[in-house]
C-alpha cells in the first residue's frame, strides 16, 4: 500500500502523531456525512432535467458533479482499500473521470450533457452505496491513516464541486429565456457601501504558503519566504456602482486600458458589461436594469460587489483607476495580518450572492463574497513537487495560462477556505463569482 | 379569414365537394386523436433525461419535438380560429418555433438541448390542452373547411416528427458509451437476400407529381410531364453484405469513386463505414462485428439493407458498381407502375429497423425499410409556388443543396408516404434511415 | 496509347473524318500559340508581387494559373506523347496539380499563395519550354489525332483560367485598402438601359446539350430531349439600378425572400449589397457611391448589369419581383432560338466590365457581360459518363451542391462560349461576374 | 514637446549628463546607419516573392518588417520632430502599424501577406527617405535629447525585427515542399558536446532588473530585490541527442509528463518532435534523418542544442529528466555571476543556427545559440509602469499568458542582448530559436 503513503503530501505529517486515532476517525466520519449531505441538498432543488444541463464545455451538469465526486472516493479510497473492490458500474471509471490520465481515458468533457444514462436516480444510488462503503471502512478502524488522508482530500474536493454546482447551474439557467431561479432568495435591503479607503502594509520579508500542519493542497506548498515592497490594498471589494462608472466612461471601448489578449476576447465576445448584467436596450451603457442571480432576475444594486468579471476586466478596471490588482502574496499577507477571520458571505449563509459589507474601518471582505483576481500567474511555488500517484494530476498540470484568485466567494463553503488557498482560472473566465480588490 | 384559404394549396380543392362535411370532421377527429397518441407513445419509453438529449445541431430533443408539433396546431389552427386565443404560454411561440420567420424569432436551434424548463411534464400538459381545444373546435362544426385543412397539414407534419423522434434519439443514444436500446427488439432470423436483378422500364413521356385530389405537400406539385429515357432499376435495396464488398475493395480510400465534396467530408469526418457500424478493431475493413440499432447493439446481418449512409456514399457505391442512382422521376414511375403498394417495413410494424425482402421477382422494397437517395436535386417543380402565408416557409426555402429521397423507411408511418412524396436532406446527412437502390 | 483514345469523348468523333489532318494541325498550332499568348498578356500588367496574391482559398495566385495551365499540357499531352518525357521539374507534378487524384497528390489549395518559389521567372521559362515542345510535336505530324484532341481540350481549359485570372486578381486587389486597378479602363458614357420586357417562348419538346460534332465538355453531353412548359424571359440582364430598388426595399432584411441557407450566409457574412459595392457610410441602403472594378474604383452606374452576386441573392431578387430564375434548359432554348450570336461584352473587348445593351427589342445580353444564374442544379445529363482516364475528373466530380450559370461574361473569351456551355459554382459564390436574368 | 519626455523611461536619465551631446549624436548616427543597413542586408538575399510570404498569422512578410521598422521612426521620431511632417504615404500609417491603438487602427495582422502593393521597391524608397530625414535631423543638432532617445528605442526595436525576419522566413520556407535555403551555410564539423554538469548557486537576496543607467526596455524595470533559494543550473543547453532520448522514451505519448494545456496542443497539432525535424517515415521515433535550417535541409546533429520547441515541450522534457526549468531570476543571477560575457553564437556570426559549445567547465551558452524558456510568467516587475504615450503599448499590454525567455539566440544581434533582457512568447510558440536549460 506504499502508493497511498505519498498522499500524505496533502496532509501535514506533523498532525499524525498529535491526534487520537479514534477521535480522528469519528470526526472524519461526521464530516464526511455532513459534507456529502450538503452536496445532495444543493442538487435537491433542481429537476431531473436541470441536472443534465451543460451550457458550455467549461461547465458540467449537476448530475455529473454528483457522480464525479463519488467516483473520487470510489477510485482513490475504495479501490485502494481493497484490491478486490467490485465497482458499482465498471463504465463509471471512464464516464466520471474528469482528467486523471493515470486512471485511464475520459469521456469527452464537452459531451457530459449528453449522458441521459445513467439516470439521476442511478447516480443517487451510486452516492448512497459509496457513502456506506466509505463510512463502513472508515469506522472499522482497519483503514490506515493514509486512506483517511485520502478521504480528507476527497472532502475538500467535494467542496470545490459544491461551488461549481452553483456556478454551473447559474450559467445553465442564464441560457434559458425564462431566466429560472435556482431558488427564491430574499433581496437584501439597500445599504450604501462604506467609502473605499486605502489600507497600508509595510514591505519586507514575509512567509507565504501552507505550513506542514493541517490540510492544504499541494499547490499551497512549500511554505517559503518572499520579499514584498510596501503596498496598499483597497478596504473592500469594488462595487457594482463603481464598476458602472468605468463602463459609463467608455471603459469597454478604450483599448489602452486593456491587455492585448483581453481586448481580443472583449471584441470577439462582444463584452460590454459583466456577465449576468441585463440591459433592456442593447446599447445601454452604465448600470443595467437587472442582474441575473441564483434567485432569478433582480434589480441592479450599486452597492454590491461587482462579480462575474474576467481577469481582463478586473485588470482594465484597475488601470482605469490608476491602480493595479494585488499580487497573491500581498493578499495573503494582508489576510494573515487581519487574523484570517472568515467574516464574509459564504455558501453556508444561503444567500448565494455576494454580500455588502458595513465595515467602516480596516480591511473588509477579504474572505467570501467574491473571489479576488490577483495579478499573480498560477505557477508552482519554489520547491513544489507533485505526488507520485494519480493525485499528482490534481493541481500541477494546470500551472500555465491561469491567474490566481484568493479569498473564496458566496458559493464557497466557509470551512473550505484558508489564507493560503490558491484558486485559479484562465484570465477570460467569467462564470465564477470573481470580483476586484484594488492595490497600489 | 382569407389567409386561411390558401392553405388549401396543400389539399386538393377537388376533394371539398366530394366529401360529406360531418363525416369529414369525424374522420379527421379520429385521425387527430390517433396520430397524436402515437407521438406520445413514441416518447413514453424514454426517460425524462432521454427526452432532453440533443447530440448535434441537426437533431432535436424529443421534448422539443413533442412541443413543436403541438405549437404547430396552436399557432396555425387555434390562433387562426380565434383572434382572442389565450396562449398556453406566451414564451412557447418563441421557444418552439422551428424556422417560421413570419411567426417571429426562434430560439437557437443548436441550443434546444439546453431547455431544462419547461419540463417534460409541462409539455405533456401543453399537448393535452391543445389537443382538447383542437378536438373541441373541430367537432363543434363551426370551423371552416380551411381550418380543417390546416389540421390535416398538422397531422402530416406530426408524422414527419414521429420519424425524427426515432432517428434523433438513435443518434443521441449512439453517443452514450453504453449504447442504450430505445426498446427491446426481436432480432429477425437470418435469411439470405434474394439475388439482385435488373428491372427494365421503358422510357417516354410520363406524368409525375401529385394530382389535385387528396393531400400532398406543396413540393409535390404541380403534376407535370417529364421525358424519361429507358432505364433499369435494381430489384431491391443494396444489402449490408454488398456494401461491405465495396469497403473491402477500398471503396473509402479511392477518391476516383467519390464526388469531390464527398471526399472532403469523408476525410474530415474519418468515414470508413456507414454510421452505426462498429468495428472493434479500428482498422477493420469490411463487415463490422456489430451494428447499433434502436434495439441496441446487434450482430451484423449481411442480408439487411444497408442504411445510414450519406448521398456521397450511395453515389460512390453506385459508381463502384458501374451503375448510378435513380432520378426521382424514374423512381416515381417505377413506384406507380408497381401499384404503389406500400409493402415494406414501416413504423407501424414496430420493427424499427429496415426489413429484409423475400420477394424473388419483380421490384421489391420501393416503400419502407430505407429511404432511397436519388440523384435528383431538391428543386421546385415547374410552376411551383408557395402559399402566401407563413406556411409558405414549410418547404420552399430549403430548395438548395439538398438531394431528394424517396419511399419512406422503417421509421415512417405507412399512411404518411406516397409515390409522389419527396423527402430531402443535404448530401452529407447520415442519421436518417437512408439506403441505396441502383439504377442504370 | 489506348488511354488517349477516350479523350475523344470531348471532341465529337464525327469531326475526325471531315477535316484535313494537315490543315487541322496548322490551325490548332495557330490557336495554341494565340491562346497561350493571351494568358501571358493577361499577367503582363501585374507585378511579380501581384502574381503571388491568394486572397481566399477559392482563388489562386496568377502565377499558379500560369503554371497550372502549362502543367495541363505537360501532364496530359507531353507525358502521353513520350514515355521518356523528362519533366521540366519533377516537383511541378505535385505543386501545380489542381485536383486530379489520378495524377497524384496535390499541394494544398489554400496554400498556393505561399509558394514564393518557383519564381514567376521560372514559371515563364516553364511556359516557354512546354510551348515549344507542344508546338514541335504538334507540327511534326507524328502525333495521333487523340493527342491533338487533348491539346484542344487544354486550350479550352486555358481559356477557363484566363477568366479566373481576372476574377481572382480582382478579388485580391479588393483586399488592398488602396484598391489598385488591374489596368486603366475607360468609363463608358451614361446611357439609360432599355425597358425590361418579357419575351415569350412556347413550351414543348426540345433538344438540349452538345451534338457530337465539334468540341464540347463532357458535362454538355449527351444531347437529349426535354419537355419545357411555356415560359417568358426578361429581355435583358437586371441592372444595378433595379437591384438597388431591391436593397432600398429592405431586400437584405427580409428572410421571407431568401432561401434558408442563403439567409444564413447573408447573416454570417453580413451581406448588404453585391460584392464590390462600396458605401462610404456603412449603414447606407440602396445605391453605393462607388463600385470596385478591374479599372479601380468607379462611380456607381445604375444602368449597368448587376453582377458579383450569389445565387442566393439572384434568387431573392427574383422572388421579390414575383418572378423566378430561368432553368438552364429554358436559357439554352432561348439562346438557340436567338441564333446563338455572341453579341455581348467578352474578354476580347478589353472592357473587363459588364457592358450595357442598347437593344430595344427582342432578347439581349444572352451572351457575355455577366454569367446568368439558372435555377438548375449542376447534375449529370441522362446518360452522362466520364472519361476513363484522369480527365474523367475534369467535371463529373463536382456535380453536387452547385448551380449552373450560362452565357459567359465580360471576362470570358468569346470563342470559348456556346449555347450548350454549362458553368457552375456553389450558390454562395460571388467573386465571378455573375448576374441575373428573370424568368416567369 | 512634453510627450516626448517620458520616453526617457526607456533610457536611464542618469546617462544624460554623463555623455557629451555631440559625441552622442555622432555615435547614434553611426549606429543608426549600421543597424538599418543590417536589416536591408538580411532582406537582400531574398527574392521579391520571398519577401511577401506570410505562412501563419504569427509571422509577417519580410517586406512588412522592412516597412514597419521604418514606420516606427516616421511615427515616433519624424512626426514628433516636426508638426508639419509630410508623410511618405498617408496610407502607411494604417498599413504598417503593428498594434499601437493610440496611433490609430491597424491593417489586419493575418492579412499582411496580401499586400502586393506597395511593392518592395516602394518600401526600399520609404526606407531611404526616412533614413535620410532621421540622419539629417539627428546630425542637425537641433533635436532634443528626448528625440534621440526615441531613435535609440527605434534601433532596439529594429534589432528585434531582424531576428523576426529570420525566424519568419524560415517558417515560410518550411511550408515550401522544396525546402529552400535562405542562404548557403557551412555545416559545422561533428564535435561531441561536453558532459552535462550541474553548476551550483547559493540562494539569498539578489537584485534583478535593469539599473537606471543605459538603455533597457520598460519591462526590465524597476530593478528590485528578490529572494532566491539555492539552485543548480545545467552547464549547457540540452542537445538534440538528449532530446531524442526523450522522444525515444515515448515522451510525446505520456500525458503525465505534460501540462494539461500542452497535451491538448500536442494532440491537436500532432506534435511528435521539435518543429523542423523531418522523419522520412512518419512513424519514426527518436532522431530524424534531417533537420531544416536557414541553410536548407541538413543532416541531424545530436550535439547541437535542441531548439524550435514550445514551452510545453521544454517543460515536459525537464519533468522527464526529473528536473525543472530555471526561473528568470535564477537565470539572471547566473548570467550576472558569469560576467555576462556574450560568448555564444549570435546573428553577427552569420551561422544562423545554434552553435555547439566546447566549454568543459563552468556554465556555458547562457547567451546566444538558443533562447532559454524559463518557468516565469511574463508579468510586470513590482512598481512597473508604462510610458504615458503610445509607447506605453510597447510591452505592457502583452503581460498575460506568455512565458519569459532569456539569453538571445543565433538570430539575435549580439549588442541587443543583456542579462536583464526579457523576451516572451506564448507557451505554444515554436518558430523561434527556443531551447532548454535545465535547473533543479
Amino acid at each position: 500500500m506504499s502508493d497511498i503513503q505519498e498522499i500524505s503530501y496533502f496532509i501535514g505529517t506533523d498532525d499524525h502523531d498529535a491526534i487520537d486515532p479514534t477521535e480522528h476517525r469519528k470526526s472524519l466520519a461526521e464530516r464526511f456525512a455532513r459534507i456529502r449531505a450538503i452536496t445532495k441538498e444543493l442538487a435537491a432543488r433542481l429537476s431531473v432535467e436541470d441536472c443534465m444541463l451543460q451550457s458550455m464545455p467549461d461547465t458540467s451538469p449537476v448530475k455529473w458533479h454528483l457522480a464525479h465526486t463519488t467516483w473520487f472516493f470510489e477510485i482513490f479510497v475504495l479501490e485502494r482499500s481493497d484490491p478486490h473492490h467490485i465497482p458499482f458500474d465498471p463504465q463509471y471509471r471512464y464516464l466520471f473521470n474528469s482528467y486523471y490520465d493515470a486512471v485511464g481515458p475520459q469521456y469527452p468533457r464537452a459531451r457530459r450533457g449528453l449522458l441521459s444514462r445513467p439516470s439521476l436516480t442511478e447516480i443517487g444510488a451510486y452516492r448512497r452505496t459509496v457513502d456506506e462503503q466509505v463510512l463502513c471502512g472508515l469506522l472499522s478502524g482497519r483503514w490506515p491513516r493514509a486512506l483517511l488522508d485520502l478521504i480528507e482530500l476527497g472532502l475538500h474536493h467535494e467542496q470545490q464541486h459544491q461551488e461549481l454546482i452553483l456556478t454551473d447551474i447559474k450559467h445553465g439557467f442564464w441560457g434559458n429565456p425564462d431566466f429560472p431561479a435556482y431558488r427564491m432568495l430574499s433581496v437584501p435591503e439597500i445599504k450604501t457601501a462604506p467609502d473605499h479607503q486605502w489600507i497600508e502594509y509595510e514591505g519586507g520579508r514575509a512567509m507565504v504558503g501552507a505550513a506542514s500542519a493541517g490540510f492544504s493542497f499541494d499547490n499551497e506548498r512549500p511554505r517559503h519566504a518572499v520579499l514584498l515592497p510596501s503596498f496598499e490594498l483597497g478596504s473592500r471589494l469594488v462595487t457594482n456602482g463603481e464598476y458602472a462608472e468605468f463602463i459609463a466612461d467608455h471603459g469597454y471601448d478604450r483599448p489602452d486600458l486593456w491587455l492585448s489578449e483581453g481586448w481580443a476576447w472583449r471584441s470577439r465576445e462582444h463584452w460590454k458589461a459583466p456577465l449576468y448584467w441585463l440591459h433592456e436596450e442593447k446599447s445601454g451603457r452604465g448600470s443595467p436594469e437587472r442582474v441575473f442571480t441564483l434567485g432569478g432576475m433582480r434589480a441592479f444594486d450599486a452597492n454590491e460587489p461587482v462579480c462575474h468579471i474576467s481577469y481582463f476586466e478586473a485588470d482594465a478596471y484597475a488601470r482605469w483607476r490608476k491602480c493595479r490588482l494585488p499580487t497573491e502574496h500581498e493578499w495573503e499577507c494582508a489576510a494573515v495580518k487581519s487574523g484570517s477571520s472568515r467574516a464574509g458571505t459564504f455558501l453556508d449563509s444561503g444567500l448565494l450572492h455576494p454580500g455588502k459589507t458595513m465595515q467602516n474601518s480596516g480591511i473588509a471582505q477579504l474572505f467570501g463574497d467574491a473571489w479576488e483576481w490577483t495579478q499573480s500567474a498560477y505557477l508552482p511555488y519554489p520547491g513544489f513537487c507533485t505526488a507520485e500517484s494519480e493525485l499528482g494530476e490534481y493541481n500541477g498540470k494546470f500551472m500555465i495560462n491561469q491567474m490566481v484568485l484568493r479569498g473564496g466567494s458566496c458559493a464557497t463553503p466557509r470551512d473550505h477556505i484558508r489564507s493560503t488557498y490558491r484558486n485559479f482560472f484562465p484570465p477570460h473566465a467569467r462564470w465564477q463569482f470573481s470580483g476586484i480588490r484594488l492595490a497600489r
